[in-house]
């Protein structure tokens, strides 16, 4: 799938994609439950990634079961919220480069350090098969 | 599973269960895609409960898969977040009290009048299995 073809975020809702956190969800590997939680996420126009840690749950079950769903909601009005439902390519970030761009990017810091020794860092990106944005209530909560 | 056993949400957690709205999760019985979206939702000290129609994809999903995941995130702290994986039990809301409560509450308004003619109102319940409570960057985000 080329970047030309895969599903698009609709202009109207770009800003909501320079939010600060959105969530993923996951299917479990262990159990088939589903996990849902928040992530500092990146989008570039197409994609939008992340980063987590090969020792995580989320790493664990993206590699059982690529399934992924992003989902972010407006700060300012919650009525607006992109979802978008795919599929995740695990890639390797040995140096932790991507996370550190989000890190500084969330904090200003020059650099990250909450890792635990001999972590490694993976960058997810979410490939959409479907863009969603309905307006939750029509757009209409308390207006 | 009676109310006594089922996992609960620890104390130090329990305030962000009075956020607006949350996330839920529920597999695609179209296509086996996660679905994630923003619900406003009512939370007695052990259930979450939200509102839904029987005409959206949520209430079909539900119906073939009870598997559901409910997530909120503070909005004063990102890093504290609650996660609740479990199973959905649906129950009609044929005059749509429970839905009217979650709107007044919401937006002081006495009346809920944005379903379309003939729609019918379920209650959604989850029935908690685990409790997540774990800290994004070990809740050290630009401390």
């Amino acid at each position: 799938m080329t970047q030309a073809n895969i599903p698009k975020v609709p202009e109207s809702h770009l800003d909501i994609m320079q939010e600060l956190h959105g969530s993923v969800s996951t299917i479990r590997a262990k159990d088939g439950l589903i996990s849902t939680n928040p992530v500092v996420f990146d989008f570039d126009g197409s994609y939008v990634r992340f980063s987590t840690l090969k020792s995580r749950v989320k790493y664990k079950n993206l590699l059982a079961d690529p399934r992924i769903t992003f989902c972010v909601v407006s700060r300012q009005d919650m009525t607006k919220y992109v979802e978008i439902r795919g599929t995740a390519i695990l890639d390797d970030d040995p140096t932790g480069s991507f996370q550190l761009m989000l890190w500084q990017r969330m904090t200003g810091l020059d650099s990250f350090d909450l890792d635990p020794e001999g972590a490694q860092r993976v960058t997810v990106t979410i490939v959409p098969e479907q863009v969603s944005t309905p307006l939750l209530y029509g757009g209409q909560l308390g207006k």
